[in-house]
């Protein structure tokens, strides 16, 4: 199977579709290439024009809940990268992920909701899946967002 | 008009200039090049020796002065920009902004305060402007700045 | 003394050992290299199994135990560092530190804990220890962890 036929099998399991627009919320672009690196900016669960996925992680949010925000920011990230390089096949690494997540100040788990998110990536990209990752526990995040996740890749042709 | 010109022009409309030595809080350095990619210190709203905005955004600091926050870190981030290539002129791509915003717990505006920041790299470079962004709300900041911005930006020569 | 013996001392003047298996918590690796450029993961202050300085800056961890989770969580990416490239002087420049201090509402020396961090740079590598640095207070990072930081470096041979 492609990675692209993966891609689309992990949004059917996810329940959500990532082929229209990938809005983003200000004013900036969505991906930005500097040679063979691809900085994509940082995506909230947004599906559509909704951010389906908001509130602190410890408190109105559980585990489970999180790590669907922690997916949905993965495939939009995917999303991007596979329109900005035609196909997931061209993803030689993913260099960094940043998982920043909403939470009380007593939730500790943030290395289990970004778990989910890096999951994402091996399952859709393989061993070009592996990826550095720092997660980090903030106080808030745009449009309340669980979870807010920016990465940089490398692709396969300059 | 040039860049370098447009940059005058904005120190200008805000008030503040910046041609005087850009001062960081650490025991660190502004910048640091690798071949084309340059990397840019995470900037607080700093003008001379004083951070001129300080607090957290939705309780003693109003969506402007967030916003003026927002500007003078990325118009501290030129400057430096400036210092190491001589001119704007070199910049290639501005590849990735993150904007920390110093919030209340219930602030979700981070994304229109980020923008104020993303403006200023569009007025004053034009499409070598665009960017990347992930915009945070944090609890606390260095020197209790309500904003702090870092960057790495593309040159156009090696 | 080499820099591989300058880290050697700097560990046993902090009294701790980056020997074993440099441990992370999740589904992710340490270190992607992509040409010269070598991204770390998040570290936090663990050695062997223990995270060994938790808790809040600015309430039950004073500015002492948070500069000595700084420096082990510098360390710790130095280990890295040396493990990938086989030696700490194939180290070019550190290109990128992020340090996150969880800390309270009230804390702002943000920058004095991560200077800790920042001086192991500078005494282990020399010049090519000068880092452009990011420094943020968060409310939480994993495993209660009181500093996480990440970090891009640059490596002399591609």
């Amino acid at each position: 199977m492609s990675r692209d036929a993966r891609f689309q099998a992990e949004a059917t399991l996810l329940g959500y579709h990532f082929d229209g627009e990938i809005k983003i919320g200000g004013n900036y672009v969505p991906v930005v290439r500097d040679g063979q690196q691809i900085f994509i900016s940082g995506q909230v669960p947004r599906v559509g024009d909704t951010v389906v996925v908001t509130g602190a992680a410890g408190a109105e949010v559980d585990m489970a809940r999180a790590q669907i925000a922690a997916k949905i920011c993965a495939m939009r990230a995917l999303a991007l990268l596979q329109r900005a390089l035609g196909s997931l096949d061209q993803v030689r690494a993913i260099l960094r992920i940043t998982v920043f997540v909403r939470c009380t100040a007593d939730f500790t788990q943030h290395s289990e909701v970004a778990d989910a998110a890096s999951e994402v990536f091996y399952r859709v990209l393989g061993e070009a899946g592996a990826h550095t990752r720092t997660s980090v526990g903030v106080l808030q995040l745009p449009k309340s967002a669980t979870v807010e996740l920016d990465l940089i890749a490398s692709a396969l042709e300059p």
